[in-house]
Order: C-alpha cells, then sequence, then structure tokens
C-alpha cells in the first residue's frame, strides 16, 4: 500500500467553483480555494453585447477550465502538498448544465462561426428559455403512454437535458447539425481532465432521462419531432458510471496544469446536492440527507427500486453505487425566510437589527423563540414557490390563516418556521409510508448551521432526530470523498462510496432531538396544516389556481 | 318666526367632548372646540391608586359636565353669538356608558362611601369586565327560547346595559341597593341641563335591549338571577323619546353656565354613530350611511321593520323617528390597515416615507394605486376582529392566500383594501336581499376623507356609488341636526329631522362612481371571496375556530 494524504474535491456552483483538498484520515479541510468564473452568469445581454431573451442563463465553458487551473494549484500550495499527495479527484456540478461539443470535445461556441450563437454556448440549469419544448414533451409523452415518467413524479421539468435539447433544435438547427455530442459540462470537464469520454449517472439519471437500460421507447420520442429520436441517439451519451468509480487518470497535460501525478485517478461526476450525501457521512439506507438551502432538497439510499409517487426522482446508481437514490424537494425553505425579511420585516425590528448589529432573520429568530411551541395562533401553507414534493404542482400559493388584530411580526414568522417544517415531515412520512423508513436526517447546505430554531422545530414538528453535517461544504467533500473511493484501495485505503464516506465526513456538529411533549403539540397544529394541504392542494378546491395572475 | 342663527351639536367621545356650533342655514360650522376629559379612559388604576382588573374602563362624570361649559362658551365666543342665537342643542354620546344615580340625579361614586367603589363609576362603552355575565345571560335568554334576540341577531353583547348592571349587582350589591337608576351618561348629560329625565330611543334600543313595547320577559330575565327583573324595574328607563324631538329646555341655572337663553330646546340624546346618519344629509330609506373608522358601521332606514338575518340591530325610532334604523358593523377597517402599517411595513418603505415625509399609509395607497384592480394575486378574508356581519362571529380570523416568492408588500395591502371593500359588499347586498335595497352609500369618518384608493375599490367592488360626507365631524353635525329639529319650526325652520338633515348636510366633498369593467373584474374575485367566506365562516369547516391560541 502507497496511501496518500489527501483527496481533493471540486465543487462546481453557479458563480463559482471552489476546490477542497481534505485529509484522507478524517476528511479535515486542509485548504480550500473559490475561483468565480470570469463571464458569470450570462443573462440580458452575450458578451459581444446581443441581447438575449428573458430567462436564458449561459456560461462560458473556458471558465470551467481556469477554475480548475487556479484553485487547485492554490489548494496544493496552501497545504504544502506535492504532486503525489493526492489519492484521487472528485467532480460535482450543477446540473441539467449541458453543451454542444465536437467529436474532439471543443466546443462549439469556441468556433469563431458559432460565438455569437447563444445556443452554442453551456446552458445553465437555471435556463428556462425551454418551458414551451417542456410543455411539448410533457404533453407527447403523457399521449404516447408515457409510464416511464412515473420515476420523475410524471412530468420532465424544462431545466433537463431534453426540454434544452430540443431547444437547441428548434431554434439553432445549424448548432445541432455540427455537434457530435450534446452532454453535461460536467462530463466535459472529467473528458478534458482525463481524455475519457464518460457520462456520470447521476446527472444522465436524474436530469437526463437515461433510464439505466436505455432512453424512453424511440415512439414517444418521435411524437413531439419525427427527427428528435436520431438527435438522442446521435449526441447524448450510451455508457455511465456513478460517481466513486474512476472515469480515467489525469492526463499529462492536465497533471502539468494543475500540478499533480499523470494518472491521478478521476471520479465519475455527480450533480452538486447529491454529493452531499457521502459529504454527510451517509451511506446506507435510512438516514436522510436534507440540504437546507433557498430550496431543499431530500436525499435518500434505497436496497430496492420502489415507485414513490409524488417524489421527483428514483434512479439506481444516481447517488452511490449499489443503491436506488431517492430524491424529494421542497420549493421553498430560505426563499420564504428571505421573503419574509425583505418583505414583511416592519420598521421597529430593522431598526433594532441594525443597532443591536444582527442579521434580520438572527433577530427575527430571537424573538420566533420566544413564542411557544404551536401557539402562533396562525397555520401557514409553505407554498411560496408552488409545491414541488409530494404534490408536484407549481401553480400551489402560499397561505397564512388566523391574522388577529393581536398578530405580531414574530408570530407570522414562526408559522413561516412551522410551516417549512410540516413540509418536511409530509415528505419524510411519505418516504415511510412507502417503505423506505427515515429514521433520522443529516442536515446540510447554507441555513442549517445559522438557523437553531429552525433545526430545534423540525426535530419536534417531525418526530425525528436532525444532525447537523460537520462542514457546511457537504457537496465539496462529497465529490472528495468520491474521489478517493475512485482511488482506490491502494491510493486510498478505502474499499468503496461508503467506508471512505464513513470515514471522512466526522461526527455532525450538532443534534437535535425531539421532545415527546413538543411533538404532541406540532402533531394537533400538523392535523390542521393537513386539513388545509388536502383542501388547497389535494381535490378540495383548485381555488389557489383560479386566482388573477399578478398584474 | 323667529328663527335662530345657530344649532349647537356636542358629541361626546371616549377621550374627550366637542361642541360644534352650526349655521341653520346651511350647516357651516362656525366654531368647534374640543376638551379632553380631566381624568379620561380610568384604565389600570383608580384616581386614588387601587388597581382596577383587566378591561376595566370608567370614566368620571363630572368631566361631562366640564366638557360642557368649557366648549359651549368657547364656541360661542369664537363666532360672536349671543345667548339667543341658539335655536337649540342636540346630544350624541358613546354607548352603552352607563352609572348608577340617586332619584335626584348624583352620581354615586360622588359620594364618599362609594368614590372608590369602581362599579359606582361610569363604566365607558369599552369596559369589558362583564364578560361572564353576558356569556350567563346569552345562555339564560336561550334555553328560555328568546325569540326577541333575533333583533340583536342572536346574541347581546357585553359592553350593553344588562351585562354591566348584572355586573355591578354581582359584584357590588351595595351598589344597586343605594341607587336609584342605571341610566346611558348620555341621558344623564340630558337630565342635567333640562331637569327632566328622558331616556334616548337610540341606546335603549340598540344598547339597552329595550324592545319598544317593554323588556324581555320577565321569566327569562329571572333565568340567570331572580332578583334580575327586579333590578330592570326599579333601574332602568320606562319612556323614551327619539332624538329630535325635545327632551326639554335650559334650566336657568345650566342656561347660566353654559351662557345661553333658559328654555333652549335640548333634543332627546342619540349614539354617537347613529348621529351621523342626518349628519350624512340622509333622511330617506336606500342611502346606506358608511362610518369608516377603525372599525365599520354600516346605517340604514327603512319605512317597514323586516328582521335581517345576520344584521345587529333593528330599532323602531333607532336613528330617525319614524323609521325603523338597521346596523350592521365591519369589525375591522382602519384597523387592519394600521395592523399592516404597524406590523408588516418593511424597512425600505418606512425609510420612503419618512424620506418624502409622507404617513406610511399613504405611501402605501400611493403604491397599491399601481397595481392594477384585482390583480394582486392574492385573495383575503379581512376577519382580523372576526366576523360582525353578516356572520356575528367574533371568533373567526383574517386570511390571506396566493402568496409567492414575488409578492410585494403594495399587493399585501391592497389585498387588505379589497377584502374590505368585499367585506362592506357582503353587507349591502345582504340588506338589498332582504328588501332593503342600498341605492348609494355615504361614507363618513376617520379614513373616508384620507383614502381615496380605499373609496374607489368600495365603489367598483359594491357597484354602488359612493359619496364622502362634507364634514369630517358628522357625529356632531348629526347632533347639531338633532338639535336643530327638537328647536321646531318656531325656532329653527324646519319641521322635522328630514329637513333639518337636508339644508344642513350640504352637498358630498367627493362622489365615486363605479366602473362596469372594473366591476366585472372585482366580481369574478369577489366569487373567490364568497368561496372562501361559506368555506372558513359558513359551514364549510370550523378550522379557524381550532387554530390553538396564541401563547
Amino acid at each position: 500500500m502507497n496511501t496518500r494524504d489527501y483527496a481533493l474535491g471540486i465543487d462546481f456552483g453557479t458563480e463559482s467553483a471552489r476546490a477542497l483538498l481534505v485529509r484522507i484520515s478524517d476528511g479535515r479541510e486542509a485548504a480550500s480555494q473559490t475561483y468565480p468564473y470570469p463571464h458569470g452568469v450570462v443573462e440580458g445581454r452575450m458578451p459581444h453585447g446581443a441581447p438575449l431573451p428573458e430567462g436564458f442563463a449561459l456560461q462560458h465553458p473556458r471558465d470551467y477550465l481556469e477554475a480548475l487551473e487556479e484553485t487547485v494549484k492554490a489548494v496544493l500550495r496552501k497545504a504544502g502538498a506535492g504532486p503525489g499527495d493526492v489519492a484521487g479527484i472528485g467532480i460535482d456540478f450543477t446540473a441539467c448544465t449541458p453543451l454542444p461539443v465536437l467529436a474532439d470535445g471543443t466546443p462549439l461556441c469556441l468556433l469563431p462561426e458559432f460565438a455569437k450563437n447563444p445556443h452554442a454556448w453551456v446552458k445553465l440549469w437555471k435556463h428556462h428559455g425551454a418551458l414551451r419544448e417542456a410543455e411539448d414533451l410533457n404533453r407527447a409523452f403523457r399521449s404516447a403512454g408515457g409510464e416511464w415518467l412515473a420515476r420523475y413524479g410524471g412530468a420532465i421539468n424544462l431545466e433537463w437535458i431534453f426540454p434544452k435539447l430540443l431547444e437547441t433544435h428548434r431554434k439553432a438547427p445549424e448548432v445541432l447539425e455540427k455537434a457530435d455530442r450534446y452532454l453535461e459540462a460536467s462530463d466535459w470537464v472529467v473528458w478534458r481532465l482525463t481524455g475519457k469520454e464518460v457520462r456520470g449517472s447521476c446527472a444522465a439519471g436524474y436530469k437526463g432521462c437515461w433510464l439505466g437500460d436505455g432512453y424512453p421507447p424511440r415512439e414517444e420520442l418521435a411524437r413531439v419531432d419525427p427527427r428528435f429520436p436520431a438527435l438522442v441517439d446521435r449526441l447524448l451519451g450510451k455508457t455511465f458510471l456513478p460517481a466513486g468509480r474512476p472515469a480515467g487518470g489525469l492526463t499529462a497535460e492536465w497533471a502539468r496544469r494543475l500540478g499533480l501525478e499523470e494518472g491521478t485517478p478521476v471520479s465519475a461526476p455527480i450533480i452538486d446536492a447529491h454529493a452531499a450525501v457521502p459529504g454527510c457521512g451517509v451511506g446506507e439506507s435510512g438516514r436522510l440527507v436534507l440540504i437546507l438551502g433557498t430550496s431543499g432538497c431530500h436525499m435518500m439510499l434505497g436496497e430496492k427500486e420502489i415507485l414513490v409517487p409524488g417524489i421527483q426522482g428514483v434512479v439506481r446508481d444516481g447517488i452511490l453505487p449499489g443503491f436506488y437514490g431517492y430524491e424529494a424537494g421542497q420549493a421553498a425553505l430560505g426563499d420564504l425566510f428571505a421573503w419574509f425579511a425583505k418583505n414583511a420585516l416592519p420598521r421597529d425590528y430593522a431598526r433594532e437589527a441594525e443597532a443591536r448589529s444582527l442579521p434580520p432573520l438572527a433577530l427575527m429568530e430571537e424573538k420566533a423563540r420566544a413564542v411557544p411551541p404551536g401557539r402562533t395562533g396562525l397555520v401557514a401553507l409553505d407554498w411560496w414557490n408552488g409545491n414541488r414534493s409530494i404534490l408536484i404542482d407549481p401553480g400551489l400559493k402560499g397561505l397564512i390563516l388566523g391574522y388577529r388584530m393581536g398578530t405580531r411580526p414574530e408570530q407570522v414568522f414562526r408559522a413561516l418556521l412551522e410551516a417549512a417544517a410540516f413540509g418536511t415531515r409530509v415528505i419524510l412520512d411519505h418516504f415511510q409510508d412507502q417503505g423506505l423508513p427515515v429514521k433520522e436526517v443529516v442536515a446540510t447546505g447554507g441555513i442549517a448551521g445559522k438557523n437553531a430554531l429552525f433545526l430545534e422545530i423540525l426535530a419536534h414538528a417531525t418526530g425525528r432526530t436532525f444532525h447537523v453535517a460537520r462542514t457546511d461544504q457537504a457537496c465539496a467533500l462529497g465529490a472528495a470523498v468520491f474521489g478517493a473511493a475512485a482511488a482506490g484501495p491502494e491510493r486510498s485505503g478505502f474499499q468503496g462510496v461508503s467506508q471512505a464516506a464513513r470515514a471522512m465526513a466526522g461526527s455532525p456538529r450538532a443534534t437535535y432531538e425531539p421532545d415527546p411533549a413538543v411533538k404532541g403539540i406540532y402533531d394537533d397544529l400538523f392535523a390542521l396544516y393537513m386539513e388545509l394541504h388536502d383542501h388547497f392542494g389535494r381535490g378540495g378546491t383548485d381555488l389557489m389556481k383560479r386566482i388573477p395572475p399578478p398584474g
């Protein structure tokens, strides 16, 4: 054995990339470096000045390669690590973020004749130009039977690869005629690093409609456009690897550019959120990983395939090799609290926060803590962004009920925290009801470490133990875990992802246990929440859909 | 004929009294003077320092007499009017505001042995010490049949005279043993001025359970306490006069104290809100007077008696002699907008209002005006104080539905304005459905002249023409109208209240006409409002009652 000291995780986000160099022995951070993309998110106008339609969100692929060079060299230097000290490299990436390339991997947008064509650029996950295409595809698939849609909760999303591919075909057919591949930026980056063309099974399964044994039937694909099956055949991937398996080793050129050994193993890539699962130390069924960000993402491992109604995605090898990965979501979490801070925080409270140098939400947490559990006098539905799981209905809306003349802002704020926790409970209970028991939850993400009151409410309201992951960088740490696993036992000492995850994720930094008495109070309030949930979201009335749109 | 130049209206409010001297010819204000009661509202502690239970709200009767002297002399001086220039005097008063007195009119609280007994003082309308008594009375009346309760929408209120009398009997029986009368402060003031003991039929009918031909049956009164019928017999009034009829003329002593002629006619008193009807120039059926204050009060005249379900009071001669007076209410109007300004106005808006020296609600009106009608993306129920008419259910709560991440404060604020206007529409439509058509509305009160947007929305949302009364002092002007009417044609030139009202109220200062196109938009939104109204308020679910109370 010749195990190395470090593993390297590289987390490609929306605005920047981050390299995290961690110690193999315990996963502790040795060095970290962030690099903001020089072109950022290309919105509104192209770099050469041409206007972009609303909803377009592009990126420049060269930014990713610059980020690799800048961040990796920096962390090696900071940690004093040499070329041979890194066992392996893992990559996580926002998805679905695809681009068209030639057979040698050259992005079309780097060819002079395509430089000004927005459809030749990387379409970032939040590019929303394919709304019409998503609607057309869903209609076509449903009319054709589309049983496979059940894995995705009944519909594909406008952010996924099929709508983006169809949009490019319709708006800029010359791009796809020239292109040889249409692939995730994560796959493209790994191809650059290793010279091997591999597709990560995570993005392919969750956002690429790769069903494990093929794409949806050709006749269904043909319903939307007779040329669509041929585009899928010719441009999308056919061989897939789960993260944690080596895609290949660093080429001589990239070894030099990064300051590492040639042949250093690079893992197949994974979607950023999914990397958080091993980043939180979860390598088995029964513990759910909850990413608490602007929205919420719930990830579970299962040993068997269950088509859970109302859950957005189930993909074999989608998170960890050998497991079915289940993904659910809450469309508004941090967003909901930020909405309050921006739109409903009264002047006197804002002044108090300023005088005490507190962030507004920290002040609201302090005041909301003084309101007894379940005693805001209010019940709310947390549907400010619609409902992702388990109703999968973006047309639903938020509600607050119970206002009195004495209703105070901290009661409203606490009611939103409680509603968001009830939204989580619906998902956990639903997993459990469908045969996937959720024994405990490991939380990570931007608001996990900052909002102790919300974590307490989550524990009491759901009746589960909530751990907060040791790191705020669970995605990058997860990528490093995959890098260590891909390196194999010779270089890392680990037999696989689960073992690496246990060793490197460490102990939670905080744990919240449910109190049975408080849980009892919340059970009663949750019954009211579910009455409203079912009345407005599940057949009682479609009134929320009939509100005239804001003008 | 020897008509005089002026009529005098005296408006006794909660914190102060106001005298308004107006010209008989056109009702224009000649002079006005306010006098804050030296003891104000006695809450928390008695003047001698003893603590008062929560909910107690007392007044000192001598304050009313001081207010008379101070304000009347001042307005005569300001206008340069002599003792013989005033045709008559009208009195309006907040109700129910009763006190116990001896046979000669001496208030018990002025006797040394009762000075420290709170039950010997005036109990102001908002004294809430008789909650238990109101519950006991309603239970007893219902169990006894209590058909007469239908005139009051099915229940008497804790602020009315029966609960206050029963509270005094239970808590301080020695007070009622000593007392010879238990009467409204308005009746007591008129008695002081004229030496004649008269009870105004308005307060007696709306708050005193005087049914026009007697009190409720003795056996029903006995259910709550066997001694209660005797107390009612001995202490409450038996002869009543509507406002506009002379109670008597000024005594020599009071003529001297006020600087007026002995014998100057004094009208029977009326409740303050009801005085606004002639103060707004309304002397016939078909035009509804709406007082827009912290809450809303809707008053209609009818030529026949209709027991309108869900309307709070119908009293013969209750507003104008010869008419049935109907009263309905919205529990939160100005209160609702003030709640928003206090609890939901965000910092940036508060800063903008300060920078531009605008009241916060004026800024919100400006921003809400830019939101198209019915296009807030929200629907609200305006039940922050429960629902007075037509559901008569104080346990109902406010609701806002339709929140999105993009929901802005001005959309929320406009949704509250629209909900309040829909609450008004429910009442107007209900009067109409029951055979009392509402052709147009005359609005007065604190927010009528200040919130043009709300008046516009009221017109469009209800499909009725809304006028804003010329004066902000519609109650005091109405009192002056009654004073002029009571003076009779010899002194005022008027044959009765209707004629005086037409001559003295003048033209509205603003008129808002409904736009059919906007009305159409609001008709659609009103349908959603009514779905929520009926679901939460009329049998769909009692969920609002099951929300745990705020802790």
